[in-house]
């Protein structure tokens, strides 16, 4: 038999579960190499154990890191089979380091009594039996490891071994739509085993994973399913699946299917948009059963997942590193060549980022809008402003931008192809849940609803063209710089941008996410929606700010850029043409810079109807004070 | 014994359940007169009904017209009882015309059996038999009567009435805050009789009920309560008990204490700011167990509650009949002296408008605040902002600009009482839920949640010093126009109205609701915080429109201040002063009145990364489509 790819097999396990007989068993039945770990002890180790002292974490360093060195030479070659007892996740982890997609592992566990015996009846081994109470109380139990018992006969384990990791797949993914496919095959090229499923609809969806596979060549060693149960028992354990179904009901749908399949410690990955709170019910509910739940926000629509996507995984940090070394080769890769993708924090904070990713997102092409509608009314042709937006490249890269400018010359017949799209725009929700979410949260992080809105007020075309006839129809022969308008353009980016990691940053303090911008924004920079050189800029910035507004080289392009905007919104007001998302960036700036606003005013005003009370300028203490403001009560 | 007030009871049920008898003797009891409705038929009528005919409604109908008037009669002198059938609805309600708060209602009822024996026994009663069978058939149970069993002897009978109506009061309130004390006082200084309760806790809140009957002398007549229980028997059936305790929590709180305690038909008003989704929910818990919930919102604060607050009921109408009387003699009059309080719809319709109140009062506030911050940026004191605004109280008359007016004015040692209060300003939800409201509707009234968000800046205060001190203090030298700023801020205001009315429209539309936007708008011309001029202008504009910008007057009136409004915002854009609602109302203006926008680029780059789809201008039918739009890929 063969394996499919080269893989370490670390066979764990306390000493005295038989770990040399099966390494050596399943060295004969797999054709690969077998090293015994306890082979590369120094004399030192050796000399420490047989005195019945148990060897401390100094001690094994050295050791474990001979071993990695081991399997390191070995993948280069082919396969081999390692026995080590790597009681500890940290022992694990430098046994692995460097080649965790290449690893496997199998624990061989049994009770203390059950071991101590075997122990007893062995002869010429070094370890002391009063070792073993030492290791079985340091002992972590590896999440990560296909689990045998050692009362199974060496042949059964043998067995159980190799019907895991030669019929069986690594990773499995459900729902095959235009995501999953493009996951589905980046992950397939990068080598791993895979199980494909999709459900069953009659005449609606059928034969839709093996149609899949047959269709790619990349695809050759994956396995096809609409039987969810042959799905699941066709994946090695701990079990990896990525769900990529619609968000909403049909997570809960697929995970209510499941449950009653799947086995202790095996682990659902959601890669939709999902709200960060049903991630976090869903967390709730798989923990229940002892199954893992992560939450991975996935940006970068169909060619991003299919060439390297930016991934925001949350929940268990412990339980992301089983899927890590998956997310982290399908990802895509930023200037340095690191992956786009790292863990965020617990809970549904992956899901969380991703949605306010999405509310950058709604802004940034508001803003492009907004200055195509702008060169539009002044007269230009699409390909004029394609042209004009090609000449801010250099200063604003972006893949928005970029594609704003192919859209914009996309030709049909004689005339352009923007010119006969509907002017009703769409959402599918992230806009709205960020925008619920700045709300609930109170940060004003004001651009992504302001966008949201945007798209409300154009879905209401017939009102708008009872109102353009009532109001008339606004024409202007404005002249306006474009200087001016690119700084406009980059100054609202940089607020839009501030806001959306103001967002981050403050859910972050309300749910002891420790979440981490500058990394957030490096993953940002390839893959997903809103790449761009900016979000180089702001990652390097939030390693010393966590307000983007407050680094002195941004203090430096604000303050030359504002009058530009200023005279661009103040322009676009005087010629009635409508400019939310420019407007906004303006009149947060202007607000969230006033030491002294006006919201005395409000809270006197509260105070005055309502008797909610209001805090004072010289009163430090934060007392509340309440005034009866009426004139007459006090003349 | 003696009743209170003036009363009329009126005795119903079918043929043979004994109102004469019950009437006489209770006539005795309570020293009034009695009047059998039997002798008050017409001649034809008698005949009819001794021929064995039914009456129909139109027969019935001069009849309980003439029991109506007899009824009007006695109430100019005393009180009386009416024994009369009333078997439905409508016949109750002509019964009651007019005088519903002096009506009470008690119902002998029985099986058809038991009341046909009780017939049979009868002599020289002019009706047959045959006729009952048609009676029980058209019979509609009235949930506004004290149900009393034929079975109980006439003794036993006449204690229950008594005991109902000596010992205890038609209406009960629970929570004795600001609002819950302002609002027993108006119902008591009306003559209705009340229970009033509020919670015992321990060295907090002490006999909080009874200090509060001793304080002040309408509450003589008023029953003071710690104990629900007691409370409750204290309540004339069905019950009808007002809750003013804060919204969420403590509502369901005070709802499981009271629901093992009430009985069938018995009504809970919910007079808090609840969140209509709740209240939507605990009116389907009270019917499961045969309870009624009205949702009404109140407006007005303190001062309204006490005086005459707005009140905007809903649930289901004909329960909102029982509580009708009660919240419609509390309530302010309009200027036709019509009460501010009127049925809105089923559900928690009530709330919901109650919600949007309070979003159109943000962004009333918010542009005060923005007026006043303007005039305080050009170097104007208090007083001389005050006489400013007050110049304007003949176009632009409000309780909002009123009040603010004083509070301005009002002096703290030798300067002013607003140059101390802490400019960071709070919010209790009702602003953040019609954020969400709209946002979840899909419905752009874009200056609430503007209004909300500045409150949000403003309580960064910190952050706001600090960028202050990055980006420098603003000063100003220029002038304003007072006509462009009235102009202005009267704009600003109707697009706001606007906004408002639109998202009721449109949650109208999705919730089956049936708002009548003309009297809500009514309604809140007097008791609540936003009552104007212009509500009455909108009052009067949604009779026939349900765009307030599509009336002709306002159209005139928009392309008269329009220019005020652009200059204004122009300017402060370039002054650099924040005016978010004022901008928010001319950036709303100008996309909402453009034919073609600028979402078709949107639904391009939707379709490019993500395969969104688009419609086309060019298919009516709606059809999606979806491009390849890359260049690369056609070229």
């Amino acid at each position: 038999m063969k394996i499919k790819r080269s893989l370490v097999f670390f066979i764990l396990g306390v000493s005295g579960v038989g770990k040399s007989t099966i390494g050596n068993l399943l060295s004969k039945e797999f054709s690969i190499p077998f090293f015994d770990g306890d082979d590369y002890h120094s004399e030192k180790n050796k000399i420490k154990m047989a005195n019945g002292l148990s060897l401390n974490d100094e001690d094994r360093h050295e050791w474990l890191i001979h071993l990695n060195e081991l399997a390191h030479k070995q993948l280069e070659q082919n396969s081999c089979i390692i026995a080590c007892s790597g009681l500890k996740d940290k022992y694990r982890d430098l046994l692995s380091k460097g080649i965790q997609t290449h690893v496997k592992w199998i624990l061989l566990f049994g009770n203390y009594d059950q071991i101590l015996e075997r122990l007893k009846q062995r002869k010429g081994h070094f370890m002391p039996t009063s070792l073993l109470k030492s290791q079985f109380e340091i002992f972590e139990d590896p999440i990560e490891a296909l689990k045998i018992n050692v009362g199974n006969s060496p042949r059964k384990i043998i067995e159980i071994i190799k019907e895991e990791y030669t019929n069986k797949s690594e990773f499995g993914l459900i729902g095959l739509g235009v995501m999953g496919k493009s996951l589905s095959r980046n992950l397939a090229a990068n080598n791993f085993t895979l199980s494909l499923f999709n459900r069953h609809i009659n005449g609606v969806e059928e034969n839709v994973a093996y149609n899949f596979k047959n269709e790619f060549p990349e695809l050759e060693n994956a396995l096809a399913f609409d039987d969810l149960k042959a799905f699941i028992n066709a994946l090695q354990r701990p079990r990896k699946i990525m769900i990529m179904v619609n968000a909403g009901d049909p997570v809960d749908e697929v995970l209510d299917n499941l449950i009653p399949l799947l086995s202790k410690n095996d682990i659902i990955i959601d890669g939709g948009n999902a709200h960060y709170k049903d991630t976090e019910r869903r967390i709730k509910i798989l923990q229940k059963h002892q199954f893992y739940f992560i939450g991975a926000g996935v940006s970068g629509g169909e060619e991003g997942a299919l060439n390297g996507p930016s991934i925001m995984p949350s929940g268990n940090k412990q339980v992301y590193k089983l899927v890590q070394p998956f997310l982290e080769i399908i990802a895509a890769k930023d200037k340095n060549g690191n992956p786009c993708c790292v863990y965020m924090g617990n809970g549904g904070s992956g899901h969380f980022v991703k949605m306010v990713h999405n509310g950058i997102e709604y802004a940034e092409m508001q803003l492009l809008a907004e200055v195509y509608f702008l060169l539009k009314q002044l007269g230009n042709n699409p390909d004029e402003i394609a042209a004009f937006l090609e000449s801010w490249s250099n200063s604003n890269n972006s893949y928005l931008l970029n594609i704003t400018i192919e859209i914009l010359r996309k030709k049909e017949g004689n005339g352009w192809l923007i010119d006969r799209v509907l002017d009703t725009s769409e959402s599918k929700g992230t806009g709205y849940w960020a925008t619920v979410a700045m709300a609930e949260l109170g940060v004003p992080s004001t651009m992504i609803p302001t966008a949201l809105f945007a798209r409300y007020i154009s879905s209401f075309k017939n009102e708008r063209i009872e109102m353009s006839k009532a109001y008339g129809v606004k024409t202007s022969n404005s002249i306006i710089d474009n200087e001016d308008l690119i700084k406009a353009y980059q100054l609202a980016r940089i607020v839009n941008h501030h806001q959306g990691f103001k967002l981050l940053y403050q859910a972050s303090l309300s749910n002891n996410w420790n979440l981490n911008l500058s990394e957030i924004a490096r993953i940002w920079t390839n893959g997903c929606i809103i790449r761009s050189t900016l979000m180089e800029e702001v990652s390097s910035i939030f390693k010393e700010h966590t307000n983007v507004l407050l680094d002195e080289k941004i203090i430096v392009l604000v303050k030359e850029f504002k009058p530009s905007l200023n005279k661009i919104v103040a322009q676009c007001v005087l010629e009635e043409i409508p400019i939310p998302c420019l407007s906004e960036a303006i009149n947060y700036l202007n607000a969230f810079s006033v030491a002294k606003c006006s919201a005395n005013l409000i809270q006197a005003q509260r105070d005055y109807f309502g008797a909610h009370l209001y805090k004072r300028i010289d009163d430090p203490s934060g007392k509340n004070y309440h005034t009866h403001w009426k004139n007459k009560s006090y003349d």
